[in-house]
């Protein structure tokens, strides 16, 4: 039996991704922790009361999720297992007869970004209202037929609730990339991610790093930099690279890595499965 | 008369970036025009409705603010006229007699990350919601002695509301940036702003631009990645460097740049002015 955390209630895209990893196992034998924040759910991981934890990492359009950033740099020991990539495809649900009864529309914040021109031109009046995941304002739907969340198709089936509108993102190619994380060590796959902070005021600091991988020809996939908290203007660098830890060339980058970086942590390497509307994705930096 | 457009409502953070924007420009002769959102706000400058508008860029604990970076690119011909860089206190705001009796806690999402550790010590069980701004929670509190909201000291001021605690943020350091845009041309200042996406799969595609700088000896005090928006794994960089627009070195880069990128945008040159308490912010890459 393994324990999978994931940012709940029941309906979430999370919980979508969690269920994909284990199909994916090939295990009928697990069972799903929902929990309230996507920080309790690591931190369950660490303190061994869930076996892996399923946390969204990037959306294609909302970019980033910095909790998720924030929390492995501070917090956890833990590695990525596995990547997933699943697309997301929001819909309207509502008890309300016609659209222009709706007042209210209540989803997360990354939800309401990515349908935001949708609303604009068929909700200009309603008042959008940010909640915790895009599951948790269906329980008002039954009650208010003036109001309306933006879930996934599969939450609106879990509660039968009406669909009004399918699909309202605002970018068709809306994919989500999740991370499996746990305690045990990874050091095999086609991609790994590190991060790490740079000695400040010096010209062309990032540059070092960067340059280390292309001369060894590893390709980066992604770079991204959040505030370390300290002060403003001070930055970690997350990136990911398109090689695995266990090759020569990551070991020769990592090891002159080290005397270029301050505080440099990684976080493993694992296999991505992609979903086949999401196969678009491809390597920029 | 100058008109300024910000995030509204009266009393929000941004509302306090405007006015010592105006007082530096010792301007007694101003008009204070709150928006809805900072997307609105960018467009009434753009429609000519206001003269400038002064929007969050970046805050030293959240990081980016997504939605005037992807505003700014997308949509507006806007030049950044001036940085501001100014400390962000919150303060608990309530009419609740002890912190024991509070139950649930409004704020902006960015608020309620700033201040999380001391909301899971002082107000574990509380329910936090996100709304719009750091000030539309405040008039639900006369009628609601069970709620609180974060806010800053001088929101509280205004509306007559007692302030339970302050200040509630997690690091003491927290500074927010804002820009000041305008349809104007700016080419002298300290510091540019440019964006720009790259060719896909070129490994060390983003080492060229990055190395431009470098060579001519062009500091680099900040870079974000945001998605296109297209697909998972293609992005935009925001750059901003410690040089003027109009310097023959910034031309140099800039010139070579063009030739290694995909759409170059530059959103002009600046002076930064830093609050006392912010001073510590310095360049790292």
């Amino acid at each position: 039996m393994i324990a999978i955390a994931y940012l709940g209630p029941h309906g979430t895209y999370s919980e979508l991704a969690a269920e994909t990893y284990a199909r994916w196992h090939n295990t009928a034998n697990y069972q799903l922790r929902p929990f309230r924040s996507i920080t309790r759910a690591i931190q369950a991981t660490v303190d061994h009361d869930a076996d892996v934890c399923v946390v969204p990492v990037e959306n294609s359009i909302g970019g980033s999720v910095a909790e998720t950033l924030d929390t492995l740099w501070q917090a956890s020991n833990l590695q990525v297992q596995q990547a997933l990539i699943l697309p997301i495809h929001h819909a309207l649900v509502s008890t309300a007869q016609v659209l222009s009864d709706i007042r209210v529309v209540y989803s997360h914040p990354q939800a309401l970004a990515q349908c935001q021109n949708w609303l604009a031109q068929s909700l200009p009046e309603a008042q959008l209202t940010a909640i915790n995941s895009t599951t948790e304002g269906l329980k008002y739907l039954p009650e208010q037929p003036t109001a309306a969340t933006i879930s996934s198709l599969r939450a609106a089936q879990l509660h039968s609730l009406p669909v009004m509108a399918h699909p309202i993102n605002d970018w068709p190619d809306n994919c989500t990339r999740f991370w499996v994380l746990s305690p045990q060590t990874a050091t095999q796959g086609s991609h790994t991610s590190i991060a790490f902070g740079l000695p400040t005021n010096t010209p062309g600091a990032l540059l070092k790093p960067l340059q280390l991988f292309a001369t060894q020809n590893i390709n980066m996939s992604r770079i991204e930099s959040r505030p370390t908290k300290r002060t403003l203007g001070e930055y970690l660098f997350f990136v990911e690279i398109e090689a695995s830890l266990a090759s020569p060339q990551t070991q020769a980058a990592l090891q002159l890595l080290d005397s270029c970086t301050e505080k440099l942590k990684c976080f493993g390497s694992y296999d991505l499965i992609q979903a086949e509307a999401c196969k678009r994705a491809s390597t920029v930096a």
